[in-house]
């Protein structure tokens, strides 16, 4: 079950697009919020609903350990468990799996590795991650890869790349042999991009896994620590080698502004967990840029974090509430800040999608980035590994 | 600003009222939300307002340390801050300040006191506990007064009530002179009836304090150690002193059950932090009783935490779902526990209305009492020091 179509091109690489899944469909360029273990951190499902969030992430590695596969199969997938109607994308868990570092080993079939809140032994393979999000029941799924690290050697990333690709075969035909989830649904597999940090690199993977088939594409392995000027070419280098004919999904990534650049490269795609990890931290962002709201310059600011912000939270909680309540660590306050950041990020891509449509993007863009100021790091990853 | 009037009487002692506030109105009987801090744990003010809060309880001591009496009149009060348009009580802060121990000294005319934030020092008389009351701005607020335990000595309760009763006085005057907020609308004060643990003691306790002229009546002093039998004796001796003319509020108490048990010997209001920390501990309330919703047992039953509940959470989560949110440490969880519980004892009470009402209530009573198995102590106190 995926249909996807393009709604609206511009001259350049952005687009609009309507992609439809067993569980309705979703408008791009699009930010989905990072659901890691089955909950948005801080909001609830209904939450979501009130903030218009088309889709949510999750992650197979944390749903596979907890609540685990038998148990997510018994309640009927995570959308039952959640009660979430509309789309879910799962990560493949390659990424949190190779963060464990000391605690996983590549083989040619798999990765080994040993559980972050037991130390339990387990083996993912391409196959073993499918199943695992045929229990989950999401809509969009991912196969396992290996991201590399920048720090890594060129031979290991080669070797990455190459796991990488005979591991999408196996996925792909997988999935074609079982497109089903465990509740009888349809679901769709991307493929994943990688290719390391070279541009040639990019290049090719992205050829190769753009040849095989496969419905859309992930692009994984960015904002790994490499420089950021180099990012963008990798970027450039992996989309010019994908079909127009699918989404395009840049794992992981970034801030507002990293967003607008990525979709005028040709991303549809995104998922981060600056909104939602900053909140927590005390950091929201704003159409002026990131706001520290535990600064003692808003003990007594009446206005809301974000004043040009349609959100629930701002249309009535002042600053000043919102840093008192995190002052004096009461979850409340977590649960505004978070609804608020995630509700600007989901602006966003509202605002960028009539843009596209509006054919004002290009401007709009130039607008964005030339006002917006980016104290914290550009680009920065949104990637974790522990719940 | 203070109106009351009862609305329905029971050959019993059940009634029901109309209190009406700078703040609009409330229905006795009614439970107070704890929002110790300006906020009620894991809920926002939107919450509150989706599951039907009439009036919440917030704590003169912790918002005296912070955000303190100058920011909060630059705030605008207390009201203003949350953004919560309805009725708000604040405890005085003496029994916060008298669990202190080691930390306070009790004087003739006020009691000095260490932050247990910063150690600072500090201290509260009648007069200054109203001047902060006023920067809040509640609608109803609390004397100073002395709250004894079980285990101090005859010696240390007599004095305990006889300086209860000067700053009772003294408050009284006090607010007479002076019955408006800082923001200029009127507010209200209530005696607080002490008088230790003998039904002697609490009798001349409740008729001095009954004879001073307040508008309504705090019982205080009660689930602080002493046997349950000997609680609802001594809550007897208390009532049956004070007028019928004016509200009775049973400070920090208590089960559901012990609520219904209250409210037939004449109690009006309460307040008790059970829902809100036994929520976050994992306890949920329900018809049937409380629910260890962390329990193996939980692990895929896809019912509702309490099939016959109402509230928005019961309306679509499985205990499943929360029971693997709380486990995984998911703040989500906390909400959806709260919200259930909170909304709870507010149904609860709208239920002991609706029988008083129907004159329904002492049959309803009887029935509530036999079938709602308390396996926690019975008439637990909910008051907290810390936020």
């Amino acid at each position: 079950m995926f249909a996807f179509e393009i709604t609206n091109s511009t001259p350049q690489a952005a687009r609009c697009e309507k992609i439809t899944t067993a569980h309705g469909q979703l408008e791009t360029p699009a930010f989905m919020p990072v659901g890691t273990a089955g909950a948005v951190k801080a909001l609830t499902t209904a939450h979501l609903e009130e903030i218009g969030a088309q889709i949510v992430l999750s992650n197979t590695y944390h749903l596979f350990l907890r609540p685990g596969v038998e148990r997510l199969t018994e309640l009927g997938g995570l959308h039952s468990l959640m009660d979430w109607s509309r789309p879910i994308l799962t990560d493949s868990g390659g990424y949190q799996v190779l963060s464990l570092a000391a605690r996983r080993k590549i083989e040619p079939d798999g990765v080994t590795f040993s559980s972050h809140l037991d130390g339990s032994k387990h083996k993912f393979t391409p196959a073993r991650v499918l199943d695992i999000q045929r229990a989950i029941g999401s809509d969009l799924m991912m196969p396992l890869d290996i991201c590399p690290s920048y720090d890594d050697s060129p031979e290991a990333v080669t070797r990455a790349t190459e796991l990488t690709h005979t591991w999408a075969e196996t996925a792909l035909a997988n999935w074609q042999a079982e497109p089903e989830s465990a509740y009888g649904y349809g679901q769709t597999l991307y493929g994943i991009v990688q290719g390391g940090y070279t541009e040639a690199g990019r290049s090719q993977s992205a050829k190769f896994i753009g040849s095989l088939g496969f419905p859309g594409w992930a692009i994984g392995g960015l904002v790994t620590g490499e420089p950021k000027e180099l990012t963008w070419k990798l970027l450039a280098a992996t989309i010019s080698e994908l079909p127009k004919t699918g989404p395009r999904y840049l794992m992981g990534v970034g801030t507002p502004a990293d967003i607008v650049r990525a979709v005028m490269m040709g991303v549809d795609m995104f998922d981060c967990v600056l909104p939602t990890r900053n909140a927590r931290n005390g950091t929201v962002f704003t159409s002026t840029g990131p706001l520290q709201i535990k600064a003692a310059r808003y003990a007594t600011d009446t206005q809301p974090m974000d004043p040009d912000c349609g959100c629930p939270v701002c249309q009535r909680h002042s600053r000043a509430y919102i840093r008192y309540l995190l002052n004096t660590h009461e979850i409340t306050g977590l649960i505004l800040t978070t609804m608020h950041s995630v509700y600007f990020y989901l602006n966003h891509m509202a605002q960028i999608r009539d843009a596209i449509r509006a054919q004002t993007f290009t401007e709009w863009a130039g607008d964005f980035l030339s006002r917006y100021e980016q104290p914290t790091p550009a680009l920065s990853t949104g990637k974790e590994v522990s719940a």
